[in-house]
């Protein structure tokens, strides 16, 4: 499958590069984000409206579509991209993730990893070389290795004895992978541990992947020990390569993840606070229930673009979040959306433009300020 | 306010007639079908969304906007359109039809209906004149008189003296009436009695209101009764003005609803359906969520144009449906509507053409015999 990676442009005072992945369906630059289309559909929008919003390459979960509506239904309706109607990139994650945070009865063995559906109850297997062949099948342009995913915190005889299980997994991923089959990316791990981290990302790189995550992060461990992490980590990782921090995180972590080099972040955050009616906006998020929007005529962000912002005051999304109304979801993930695209649009364009420090300087405690001011009303 | 009901043309063998209502906010063509948008939305959709479906003007419930966000409110916001984003017409109701089927703690007199509210208890009372103010600080293009909607069956007495106090409400609702007020349409009712359905036509049209509409239909009679009850009460309302068949019905109900001269027809049951993973088929309704629909690459229905049917297949339908996504109630109602849509367009043009009677020849039998075959599925 066609996959490069090229970069563009180099950040002269940080690790932040401006890159091009070319996949099969088409190419992308990066940094860029991925909304998590979970069950094959970014919930309440379509492929449009994410292409309308800035969206280039979309996350789904294997976990997801293996269970339901089932990975060989979908291959043999012809692959996932049109099964969802989106011709653009998907990057798949490997669903080990969703087993070790959804499922029950979870059994962990050097094989691979049974567990029970938490739709049906039903009993399943995924093992390094499964999950390589279900994303094969979906037809996902990125592939995940299967990795054991660990909670924070855990100690330290766990994390090492759980590398080595994830490395020899990488290894045998590596071995199923065929030639035609989308390009692979491992996944780092080592908990918040530098030599267990520094041990994984070294085992891996020498394997040779096409791309290499960072993974475990975002699992309630402090901010700042999640920028210890990059910070040990990034520089294991070949700077040829894309790097992918898995399910992270808010505009301030995708920020400093750029400084560090990573080049793709995915997140629920800007989706699921939208259906929970907390939005995004230049002046720091706001819960749209709040009494005070009941007449405000204003849109969520003066400033902002979006469909719902050109369109819709926060009194009438106020009033359809209270409502329960379908419509209140899908207008206030556009909002959302648009607000985390944005945030990459200027990204990149900093990049591209030698002014990431500057706009990092300014843009960064803006967020973070009002982020706090704002916390208690949520 | 801008009212205006011409003829364009009249199907020389039935009561059918194309025609042209102008109002404050554009003109559209009868007979035409309203969606319901009960709370300032109709469900899942935007209003670009109902624009492409087809739809030209929109029922809004003013029992549920009066009670959320509140009338005063939407006035102060410069009105239901500015609210809502939708610069086409509005039809609203009364509210009686939620009152009598929503709340509790119903009391009727002679002045009016109080009640509880269904969202949070409150008690709220409506008038006649209450509601003519109502329907004015919303800023709707068409007003309707509050009227009490009884259950099917009641008996004569309770139906006569129930018509009686309609009437009167009625007389007051035209008192209510300022010059710039929307146009304002009475609601016949009368039950399945003739001479009370011939008695409540009667006093309304001798009042003289800008429209008529059948109420108390479409409440458990059988189909037939119906159908009886339109054809003792359209031969007295008069031809020169747009008659307006409250909360009907099936695709069968409309074109039944044409023949005899009905011009507006709004019912919740395309929408509903949608969101229940029923769809309207030109073979008849199905239920998406039926097994044989797992592995179908076909699209609804093959002879369909709307959005869904151009990009998603029946398996896909089905697991949006299952996996109870947001996404599956947006892509069936945009189904669904666009069918009713197109079944107005159909009927419009078959009006225009003099083939109306070939066409409901055609068209009847073939929906009616489906859904019989299809309706155990269900």
């Amino acid at each position: 499958m066609a996959f490069r990676f090229e970069i563009i442009k180099k950040d002269p005072s940080s690790q932040a590069r401006l890159g091009r992945i070319q996949t099969s369906h088409g190419s992308f630059l990066t940094p860029t984000f991925l909304p998590v289309g979970t069950q094959g559909t970014v919930k309440s929008l379509t492929p449009e409206d994410l292409v309308e919003n800035g969206v280039e390459v979309l996350l789904c979960n294997t976990y997801h579509l293996y269970l339901r509506p089932g990975y060989e239904i979908i291959g043999r309706l012809g692959g996932l991209h049109r099964f969802i109607h989106w011709d653009k990139p998907i990057l798949t994650d490997s669903g080990g993730y969703q087993v070790f945070s959804l499922s029950s009865l979870r059994k962990l063995s050097e094989e691979g990893v049974t567990f029970q559906s938490h739709i049906d109850g039903s009993f399943h297997s995924l093992t390094p070389e499964k999950v390589v062949e279900i994303q094969r099948v979906l037809g996902s342009d990125i592939a995940m290795v299967l990795d054991e995913c660990i909670p924070y915190p855990s100690d330290y005889k766990y994390v090492k004895a759980s590398i080595g299980l994830t490395t020899r997994w990488a290894e045998r991923s590596l071995k199923a992978r065929q030639k035609s089959d989308p390009p692979l990316f491992a996944v780092v791990q080592g908990g918040t541990y530098p030599d267990l981290r520094e041990e994984s990302a070294m085992a891996l790189v020498k394997m040779g992947f096409q791309g290499y995550a960072i993974g475990g992060l975002s699992v309630g461990e402090p901010k700042a020990l999640m920028m210890e992490v990059l910070r040990w980590t990034l520089p294991i990782l070949p700077e040829s390569h894309p790097r992918y921090l898995m399910g992270v995180g808010t505009p301030q972590d995708i920020l400093d993840g750029v400084l560090f080099g990573i080049d793709l972040f995915d997140c629920v955050l800007p989706t699921r606070n939208a259906r929970n009616g907390v939005l995004f906006t230049s002046k720091g998020k706001i819960s749209i229930k709040q009494s005070k929007y009941a007449e405000d005529e204003k849109p969520i962000d003066e400033g902002c673009f979006c469909y719902t912002c050109r369109h819709y005051s926060r009194a009438y999304l106020r009033h359809l979040y209270l409502s329960k109304e379908i419509l209140s979801s899908r207008l206030n993930t556009i909002h959302n959306l648009y607000y985390y695209m944005s945030l990459i649009k200027n990204i990149k364009e900093a990049i591209q433009e030698d002014r990431l420090t500057e706009f990092y300087k300014t843009h960064y405690p803006k967020l973070e300020g009002l982020e706090e001011e704002n916390s208690n009303q949520l």
